[in-house]
């Protein structure tokens, strides 16, 4: 466990990154938020501090945030994804890993909510792998948890976060962090491509919410105690 | 509840199917297990009565089995899907359900059953609601329950069932059946569209099975109690 290590989160001025780094920073590790604008992201930081007492959060732009840590979270809307990678690439560095939260919702070009955009790398995941400079792993996560349960502490979350990655040390790393957000159970999922799959969850849970008017999450049954060795 | 129409399974004698019929004929209702050839059928059925004392089930040849019941559940591999939608053609009649359960695996074409086929139509489901009879409207469900579990009828099931259909009447009546499996829940997904999706959680949960050798199944949280009118 590294606990002091900085938990960079770009993007985390939106509403997953906002209550990502709200329950990172109740289970008391340092984040640093990232946005676009330095001003915004120091003004979020701050609602964290607020709600978190004690809490370690600071401000700042994107690509400084992106150097605060070894796992850095990427939480932006797919439609800009491309644009925060390509904005990425000076900031990142041989040996960190990239968190991708993204999902190509047909909403982010006007479609639908509910459909999934076909991604020519067959995943946002894997356009960041794509996309990264050399050296740099990503890790699939986090798209099926309901940004409005996270963002509320009072919250009690209980359901899985199911994980893709080709390097089986970045999963744990990343399960690991995952892991320390009370209720969330970090599932691996298997390779960098099965984020094709996951990422169309969330379309799938959007549907079920319109008609269920809920926050659906995802539990797996059936699973042995122990996940990771 | 119309508890005297049968249950027409084609492809009853496969692993899915028959776990179905065998869940089915213990909640008391009678089935019709189908296959391509009625003395395997027939032998199915037996191996039904022999588990479940009491049990009503058949065996015939699927398109005769197809005409048996109102909802009929197509329980067949991918890529024996088309084949055996053209055979039900004159089987099929206005006003029946079917239910399609088949997942493109790309193992059908001798791929990997963690990788899902793109099909033309969007989803198997959308195939088989091109190639049925005017008339007959397509539900896609059952498509992350372990065929191994369903078939050992002392586990304990304790999962959802994604339902997706245009027809909210068809998608309530199947709902109904399946409600009808101790420890299954039916979960209103949204329009056969989104049977695409749905798809995609049967490589998914493979892929997560062979890492952690579990049978998984999917369970939705944060939903209320009534998912039914």
């Amino acid at each position: 466990m590294r606990q002091h290590q900085t938990i960079p989160i770009v993007g985390g001025t939106g509403a997953l990154g906002f209550g990502l780094a709200l329950r990172l920073a109740k289970a008391g590790r340092p984040v640093a938020i990232g946005s676009r604008d330095a001003g915004r992201a120091e003004e979020a930081a701050g609602r964290v501090r607020d709600q978190v007492p004690g809490a370690q959060a600071t401000g700042l732009e994107n690509a400084e945030a992106a150097t605060r840590g070894p796992i850095v979270f990427l939480a932006v809307p797919f439609r800009a994804q491309s644009e925060n990678l390509t904005n990425l690439k000076g900031a990142l560095s041989e040996g960190q890993v990239l968190v991708d939260t993204t999902v190509p919702l047909a909403a982010a070009v006007s479609g639908k909510a509910t459909r999934l955009l076909g991604v020519p790398q067959g995943s946002a995941a894997q356009q960041a792998q794509e996309m990264v400079p050399d050296g740099v792993t990503v890790v699939s996560a986090l798209h099926t948890v309901s940004a409005a349960s996270l963002s509320k502490l009072d919250t009690q979350l209980d359901e899985d976060v199911l994980v893709a990655g080709d390097s089986k040390d970045a999963k744990g790393r990343v399960a690991e962090l995952i892991s320390l957000i009370d209720g969330l159970r970090a599932v691996d999922a298997g390779k960098l491509e099965t984020a094709r799959l996951i990422e169309g969850l969330t379309p799938l849970l959007i549907s079920v919410n319109i008609r269920h008017k809920a926050h659906a999450g995802v539990k797996l049954t059936g699973l042995p105690e122990d996940l990771w060795p």
